[in-house]
């Protein structure tokens, strides 16, 4: 047995709850072949899962935008990933689901008839952690690769991928995607975020070049609520390594400092004292959701 | 049993040879959640691989570019494939085979250690018709949206797959991505080609933007030899309105005529004189191979 986890973890595939191990999809599943879906991550707080309505909302536009059928509804998948949970016996974690528009002949054009494909994994994380969460990381900035439709998170990942890996070489933690114009658009699993030297929260505006983060969202509605000055922009990478501070987030990362950009030392290298302040917010958000 | 093929489909998956209905793979291939693979689809005429070599030789820089490892060797692999084929009874259609970077758990990143997942499929089609290759097809024009390594042969197709299903719902046959000066990359699953006002066959030139077709690059080897005049270079919608004629490649279209750019007839609708040529001397290079 693993420090966070049961022996033997359980998937939920198309119907049943299998073994990890056995968990597995037909070869024509267009997820497979064209990476034709899209997926969630929640986190999971104190066995309660953060932010479910707001991921179930996104998740619902994504299958909207790719013309992909529910698998089932709504709340039958809210009693599913209940049971995912509950069989792993997961406290503290993340639930991961991908829905594909399922398996037919190879042909690139939608099938006139298939059934969405489901999965759902979940696996147990150390709990949250406040003083592990704010340790700063560093990023470093690559070219912009990815589609034009980065709003719908599919599973279209590759560039992703590749971006993720240039940064693990490059000995960082996450890499900001830069577009045509020099400004950055968001991180490969993770938004960017500045804090200008006037104290003015900014993070790139949601359109098709970034994905909606719900840690994002949340972060809007708290500084919203504490009346921090905000503004929804894209910022180039000299006003990220100009900024005061500078962060990112996302659901495995909550809200996480930067401290180095392409090497260069941001807010001096440590956490600055608005992201540690809205660290501290959503971490009250998660515990007021795992409170009910 | 259908009309072309055996009652009971055999797939090749990571090492054995599987039913068809049979043939899966794990939920975490990363193919699965991440498109992280490439693919090759190669024709079969009269028994034979149309062009094995410049598959193979695709496939090994696709994988080189992403830095996935060989699931076994090319000479393995070319032995698999006449089994996939041979198992399957195939005289003419098509062979499928797909390289993951393997099974790990989900992590954006590469994994330090996983194999590379290998499934190959074929399926009978008619024999080759020149009646049936020549007929003109519709195509309509779209926004390139992709993203920008399009030189690799990854399973990352979402956005092939909208196009071609926006052809579709137009009634098309294919859809040309158009870049943002205006020109023309290529199809979802084909390159396009014009023939210009003064009979110069043109073709966008093979960079990051396109596949680089091996049906393309045979075309451009036949009209070398032939003395035809041709220049890679891309050209703009209005370019392959005004055309003399307009035509597209790929390994399952062959040398296909195109009779209409967006409801626009090209060359009066009807096939014209060079793509004629250029399709029975297509239809002769694959004769040539069968012969092998």
């Amino acid at each position: 047995m693993s420090e966070f986890g049961p022996l033997s973890r359980i998937a939920y595939v198309n119907g049943s709850y299998l073994p990890h191990n056995a968990a597995a999809v037909h070869i024509e599943d267009r997820g497979y072949q064209f990476s034709d879906g899209v997926y969630e991550v929640i986190a999971i707080h104190r066995g309660s899962l953060v932010d479910e309505a707001a991921h179930m909302e996104r998740l619902e536009r994504s299958l909207s935008e790719l013309e992909i059928d529910w698998p089932m509804s709504a709340r039958c998948l809210s009693i599913v990933m209940r049971q995912v949970i509950g069989r792993n016996r997961i406290n503290d974690g993340i639930i991961y689901l991908q829905i594909s528009r399922g398996v037919a002949p190879r042909n690139h054009a939608f099938p006139a008839y298939s059934e969405s494909s489901l999965i759902l994994t979940a696996r147990s994380m150390p709990p949250f952690d406040a003083a592990q969460a704010s340790k700063g990381v560093d990023v470093i900035t690559i070219p912009e690769i990815r589609w034009k439709r980065r709003d719908i998170k599919s599973i279209s990942l590759l560039a992703n991928c590749l971006g993720k890996e240039q940064a693990v070489q490059a000995g960082a933690y996450e890499a900001w995607f830069v577009d045509d114009d020099g400004l950055i658009t968001e991180g490969t699993s993770s938004n960017a975020w500045i804090v200008a030297a006037d104290g003015t929260l900014m993070t790139r505006h949601a359109d098709n070049a970034i994905l909606n983060g719900i840690t994002r969202k949340t972060v809007l509605k708290i500084a919203d609520e504490q009346g921090i000055d905000f503004v929804e922009k894209a910022f180039s990478v000299e006003d990220a390594k100009a900024a005061a501070e500078a962060f990112i987030t996302s659901t495995t990362s909550f809200v996480k400092p930067v401290a180095r950009i392409d090497g260069d030392k941001v807010s001096g290298g440590k956490p600055g004292p608005l992201v540690a302040r809205l660290l501290d917010y959503y971490a009250e958000h998660m515990n007021d959701q795992a409170a009910v």
